[in-house]
């Protein structure tokens, strides 16, 4: 009982490195003796100390003999810090809760072996679903070099994205856009289609307080973004890139003088080949991005299977007519053909509701 | 504590009834003595004894002294049957529970107040809010004189109601269809529009073993149903209306031929008026309507602000393309004069969801 008390106190401290330790995984971990906390600490920033030695730093008595519960197994390697396992090793502790084993090749296991030999006793898998949950963009991107994609989107209970005259201010209600706002912080890109810069003129920032600005992404591929737009226009304070297929150096030009970066990105029928953009983004160590395209870009996605996951946001309102909807583009004929979903969260968020999904692709089929 | 149990098995007893009442309510009753149960009992059809007195008929044992739990208050005059305050004074019993008043205005709290004049012990309001859901169709119906009428609708997460190519079988899986037999078993009445029999050739029954089938009613301004229809074909088993504004006497002779019967309503622009129908409607004794229509039918329903509530399964997959979304028509423009609808459960059946929601009108906001 107490194990899962302290690992969700060490989950809970992994969270607030949401949006900052990016590529790297959030972790946190609190350091027990005689039934009460002497140290807990947290991965805050990529490059930063790890959680372990956080929460080591932050001890206000000896940690000898005490237990470290973690939530994810501590690195044996040397990356931006020293390994978490001498540091472990040498403070005394005699025992180690560990939330999930690292996904890591370099790593897996190798830590809980390495501490068994230094005689510490090691319990693994304490809330291990919620720990690798913290760890889920890490997972994809540490393992297949390419960001874990959510796809977002905001619709009524009829199942439109705006009315027939294109208005969807506002389709959700406050908290669900500042929920949306808490998940622009949490990736390290946005993404959309020009269809999208065209007909809304967005700026994809993150409007929370002590919020992060994701790397915006617009998939273009004939560069027809306009020069006046809110993105472009704000290019040099916030990092920008147009993935285009376009060999237009002259239209290119325009936009880099404005601050936005060009990604070359191969074709695929008539658009972006986006699995090739998916590959570019993981090589920039972008490991997690949100998708909040129009229809169109959204069915593309997942027919080339990059989405990992649905956010959708449901509001308890009709529209009516013959309005926008979710996911457009080519779309099955047959029912048995359809993408499915595996929902794993439901909740309410204020008036709203929020339906968080896996993807189930047909390779990946349970 | 105990007084809540004993509401909540008359609750269970009264649901029974569903499907069997109507237009009656559905009501439920236990009698308890010394902490035991003596006797149950439920409204059972309409027309039949009520709760209370089967409840009584049931008892195992003298009810002098014991303890009457309704969920609705004893009825005090004369309808199908004699009072059954009467019976209750009669019967000994010295306390009596009650879940809510009825809305009824010739009993309304007239009941409670002979009880108490007759020395009992009175006590309301106990589960109040499940107990009114089970009148929910009978209070419109008693005090509007129209039936409650129920929307229901499957759609994908992204909000289509059937394939591009207009494929429809199945979105939901089996628990959920199962879902709405029992719907159909519950209500008095099934309507759809004609597009729907034209393009899915429903049969509209009720296929669960013990089920009822409801009346049928198809609104064809026009008269388009095909002779050729699954209802038509199996009007002389099943009641079938066909709501139309035509005045063609030799066309309706052809659908009268097939047992089928014609209900005249005027029109309201171009469609039939659904409010005029509900008024012909409740004078048939149909308290409640289940709307399984498509797009335009939803819309228009919506519009004539005839429906009560929405019951809309949501299947965890995706069919993209330009398909079917379940309410089309004229739609709002500006997203603040959306329909609002206030959910009051969300479930999950099997692998579907299941939100439930009243619909609120600009006159009804709260």
């Amino acid at each position: 009982m107490s194990d899962s008390k302290y690992m969700k106190l060490a989950i809970k401290l992994a969270q607030k490195g949401a949006g900052y330790v990016n590529p790297n995984p959030m972790v946190g971990a609190v350091i027990v003796k005689d039934n009460h906390i002497i140290g807990q600490g947290y991965h805050e920033f990529f490059g930063g100390p790890h959680a372990e030695r956080n929460a080591l730093k932050n001890c206000r008595e000896s940690p000898v003999g005490a237990t470290l519960y973690v939530t994810l197994e501590p690195c044996c390697h040397f990356g931006k810090t020293p390994p978490c396992i001498d540091a472990i090793i040498d403070s005394g502790i005699t025992r180690v809760v560990i939330g999930s084993l690292d996904c890591n090749p370099i790593v897996s296991g190798k830590g809980v072996k390495i501490l068994e030999e230094n005689n510490l006793q090691v319990t693994v898998g304490v809330l291990e679903n919620e720990c690798l949950n913290l760890i889920k963009s890490f997972r994809k991107y540490i393992t297949q070099h390419v960001p874990y994609v959510f796809m977002k989107y905001a619709m009524t209970m009829d199942g439109k994205i705006a009315t027939k005259t294109n208005q969807s201010k506002w389709i959700t209600g406050e908290e669900a856009r500042k929920h949306v706002h808490q998940l622009r912080h949490h990736v390290s890109a946005i993404m959309v289609g020009v269809n999208t810069v065209i007909q809304d003129d967005p700026l994809l920032t993150c409007r929370l307080e002590e919020g992060k600005n994701p790397i915006r992404i617009i998939c273009d591929t004939h560069l027809r973004t306009p020069l006046t737009s809110k993105i472009v226009k704000t290019a040099n304070d916030i990092k920008t890139y147009i993935a285009t297929s376009s060999e237009d150096k002259n239209k290119m030009k325009l936009y880099q003088n404005h601050g936005c970066e060009i990604l070359p990105i191969k074709k695929k029928g008539n658009h972006i080949d986006l699995s090739s953009l998916m590959q570019h983004l993981g090589n920039m160590q972008i490991d997690s991005l949100l998708l909040e395209g129009g229809s169109l870009m959204n069915w593309s996605a997942l027919e080339q299977q990059i989405v990992d996951e649905l956010k959708i946001y449901i509001a308890p309102k009709i529209f009516g007519g013959s309005a926008k909807f979710p996911v457009g583009g080519e779309g099955i004929s047959l029912p048995n053909d359809a993408i499915s979903l595996k929902p794993y969260a439901f909740s309410q968020i204020g008036d709203d509701y929020l339906i968080e999904s896996e993807v189930i692709y047909p390779c990946s089929q349970e």
